[in-house]
C-alpha cells in the first residue's frame, strides 16, 4: 500500500459522514461528476414509483390535495431552506435554474426601483446591472434579456472588480457563489455588503455551492438567490430550481412571470392578477411533479445532516486530492485553477490540461467520472455525502497514469 | 334496461377506439376529469422505472448523450406534431405553459416588429396585445406582463370581437383554442386569417384541444402556439407544455428567456448568446427529464391512433351525454353552456348549476369524478382515447340523481 493509499484509508476511517454513501446507488467507478448530477440517493425509486402508480395512477386529480400536490413548491423549498441557510417561507421550488434567474433579475431592477420604468425628472437613474464576466453563459444569456426587457444596460465584471463597479446607477448584481470552472467561491458576505452599500439589489447563483457548504442567506442579507437541484442536493436530471426572495423583500417582489400559481387565490380564476404573500409569489405554471417529488425524496438523506461537516469534509476530499494529484501526476502536466486557500474553494479542483477532452475520456474509460470543460479543464467535483479517500486516492493516481 | 342504456352498449360495441382503453389504468369510477389530469398509461411506470434506476442510477451523467437525455425536448415535440398538424421540426417541449405563453407572446410582438423597441419617427407603431378576455387566467396575467416588458398595451377583448379589434396598432394577439370553462372551440383558420390580415401575429393556446381534436397549426399558417400536455395527452401531473414557432418565423423568433439550451453551441459555453436554429431556439435551461420522459412513454398511446378518428369519437360521446342528461336530469336542474354546432365544441361539457360545487362532490362520492369552476360550472371531459358511452350513460343518469 502506498503512503498515499494508507493516508486514505485513514482518513476514510475517521469520517463520520462515510455512513451515508450507503442511502446512493453507486458502483466501483469513482464518480467525481455529481456537481453536474448527483447520484441517485436510494429513497427515490420506490417514492416515484408510488407517486406514479397510486398517486397519479389510482388517486388522478385528487392528488393535488390528498397527494400535497398542490403545496410541493414551498413545502420543498422549505426543506432546503435550513441547507442554504434561510429561515422557512422564502424559498420556492420549480422551473429550470435559467427561467429562475430571470424572475429574480427582473425582480431586482425592480425592487431597485431600476430600470425604464424608474426614470422620472431630477430623479437618479438605476439603469445598471452587473453581471460575473467569468459566470455560467445561462446566467448571462438571462440578464441580458432582462436588461434588455426593463430598459437597462448590462455591465460584465470579474467579481473582484464588482465594488469599483457598484456605483448609483447599479440596479442589480447577479453573481455566482462559486465559479463553475474554476471551482473559486467567492465572499458572498462582502460582495452582498458592497452590493447594499451602493444602494442596489443581489442576486447570488448558488448551483455549485448549495449542498457543499453552508451559504448563510439570511445571515448575510441575500436580497435573491437561485439555485439548481441536480448537483449537490441529488434531486436528478432537470431537478426544478428554487427560487429564494427575503423575506421583507416578498410584499414588494414583482414577477415578471406572474402565473396562475402565484396569485393569491388561483382557483378564484379572476381575470385580475392578485400575487399570493410569501415565497408562494415566485411560483408561475403547474408544478412538474414527477420532477419535484423525487427532489423531495431525494432531500431526506439530508436528515440530521449538519451542512458544517459536509463543509469540513468537502475540504478535506479536495485538499487530499491536491496532494494525491502533486504526488502522482508528472511535474507540469496538469496546473490546478482552483484556489488553495479554503475561503476560495467550492468543492470541486479545476485541473488545466493539454488534450484536456481526451485525458477525459481516457479517465472515464478507467472508471474516473468527472468532466471536461473547454477549453482546456479537467473538473473533478467531490459530493461529500458519498465520496471517500480512498476513491480520491485512486482518482487522482489514474489521472498520473495518463501521462 | 334503459333505452339509453341499451344505446350506450351499442355505440361501445361500434366503437373503434375501445381497444385503447386497456392501454390506461383505470378503475370502476367514470372518469370525465382528463381534460385536468389524463389518467396514466400503463406504458409509463416502467418507463420511468428504467429512467431512474437504470439512466440516473447506473449511466448517470452519460445519459445525458447515451438515453438521449439532451435531445428529448425537439424529439418529443416532434412527436406531438402530428397530433396538432405540425411537420417536424417546428416543436419543443419544457418549461410550464405559462412560461412558454410568455416566450410566445414576448417572442410575437418581436416578430411583429412591436413594443417600445419598434418606434421610429414616421413609422406606424405596433404597441398592443389583443388577448381573450375570456381566457383561462394565467394567459392573462403573463400577457399583460409581457405587455409591460415590451412597453404595449393589453387590451382584453372577448374573441368574436378580435376581428373588429384588430387593427394597424396590433402587435400579437393570444387566444384559447377550447375555451376552458364552456368548452367551446374558436374558429382558429378564420380568426388567425383575420389577424394576419391585419399585419399582426397570432398565439394559440391548445391546452384544452390539442390531443382531442384536429388542429391543422401548419394548414392555418398559426404563427406560434403553447399547450399543455397533462390533458387529453396524459403526460401525467405537471408534465412539460410544449411551444410551435412556424418554420418561416424561426431565424427571426427572439425569445425572451434565452437560456443555455437554447444557444447554437451550448457546451461552447460563450459568454455571447447566439441562437440555435429551428425550433430547439426556444429551448431555455436544463429540461425536466424524468416529467419529460414519462410524457415521451405517454404519446406511445397515440401510434396508429388518427386525430380524426378521435374527434369523431369525442363528438359522438358529448353529443350522447347531452341526449343523456336531457333524458336523466329534472328539467331546469341544469344548463349546458357547451355549444350545441359540432363546429363550436370542444371535447367537454359544462352545465351551469345551482350550488354546483355541493354537487360535484357528491357526484364524486358516487364515482363519477368531473370537476367545478367558479362560480356554477359542473365540468366533464371526454378523454376519446378511454372513456366509452357506457360511461357516460352511468354519469348522466347519477347526475340525474343528485336533484
Amino acid at each position: 500500500m502506498t503512503d498515499k493509499a494508507d493516508k486514505a484509508a485513514k482518513l476514510d476511517a475517521a469520517d463520520e459522514l462515510a455512513d451515508l454513501r450507503a442511502q446512493f446507488v453507486l458502483d466501483d467507478t469513482v464518480y467525481l461528476d455529481g456537481n453536474s448530477l448527483g447520484a441517485l440517493p436510494r429513497s427515490v425509486p420506490g417514492r416515484i414509483e408510488d407517486v406514479v402508480r397510486r398517486q397519479w395512477g389510482s388517486l388522478r386529480i385528487r392528488s393535488w390535495d390528498e397527494s400535497g400536490w398542490w403545496t410541493a413548491p414551498e413545502r420543498i423549498g422549505d426543506r432546503i431552506a435550513p441547507l442554504v441557510g434561510a429561515a422557512a417561507g422564502q424559498i420556492v421550488v420549480g422551473d429550470s435554474t435559467s427561467v429562475n434567474i430571470f424572475k429574480a433579475v427582473v425582480g431586482a431592477v425592480r425592487l431597485a426601483g431600476g430600470g425604464a420604468g424608474g426614470r422620472e425628472e431630477g430623479v437618479g437613474v438605476r439603469d445598471e446591472i452587473l453581471v460575473d464576466a467569468t459566470t455560467f453563459p445561462t446566467d448571462g444569456y438571462i440578464a441580458a434579456s432582462a436588461a434588455r426587457l426593463t430598459g437597462c444596460t448590462l455591465r460584465p465584471v470579474a467579481p473582484d472588480e464588482v465594488p469599483r463597479a457598484l456605483g448609483d446607477r447599479t440596479a442589480a448584481v447577479l453573481l455566482n457563489h462559486v465559479d463553475y470552472r474554476t471551482g473559486r467561491l467567492y465572499d458572498l458576505p462582502g460582495l452582498t455588503a458592497a452590493v447594499h452599500a451602493a444602494g442596489a439589489v443581489s442576486v447570488w447563483d448558488l448551483c455549485h455551492s448549495a449542498g457543499a457548504l453552508p451559504v448563510g442567506l439570511d445571515e448575510h442579507g441575500v436580497d435573491l438567490a437561485v439555485g439548481c437541484t441536480y448537483k449537490y442536493l441529488n434531486g436528478g436530471p432537470g431537478a426544478p430550481a428554487y427560487l429564494y426572495v427575503r423575506r421583507d423583500h416578498q410584499p414588494r417582489f414583482d414577477s415578471p412571470l406572474p402565473g396562475w400559481n402565484s396569485h393569491a387565490d388561483p382557483f378564484g380564476m379572476s381575470t385580475d392578477y392578485a400575487p399570493a404573500p410569501g415565497a408562494v409569489r415566485g411560483r408561475v405554471g403547474t408544478p412538474d411533479i414527477l420532477s419535484m417529488l423525487a427532489l423531495e425524496a431525494a432531500l431526506e438523506v439530508w436528515d440530521d445532516v449538519p451542512i458544517e461537516a459536509v463543509r469540513t469534509k468537502s475540504l478535506a476530499l479536495t485538499d487530499f486530492f491536491l496532494e494525491c494529484v502533486e504526488a502522482y501526476v508528472p511535474t507540469g502536466a496538469v496546473e490546478s485553477v482552483t484556489p488553495t486557500a479554503h475561503a476560495s474553494r467550492g468543492s470541486q479542483v479545476a485541473l488545466r490540461c493539454a488534450e484536456a477532452g481526451d485525458v477525459m475520456r481516457r479517465l472515464i474509460a478507467r472508471g474516473v467520472i468527472g468532466d471536461f470543460r473547454e477549453p482546456d479543464i479537467l473538473r473533478f467535483g467531490f459530493t461529500p455525502l458519498y465520496v471517500g479517500f480512498g476513491e480520491v486516492e485512486r482518482a487522482a493516481r489514474v489521472l498520473g497514469e495518463m501521462f
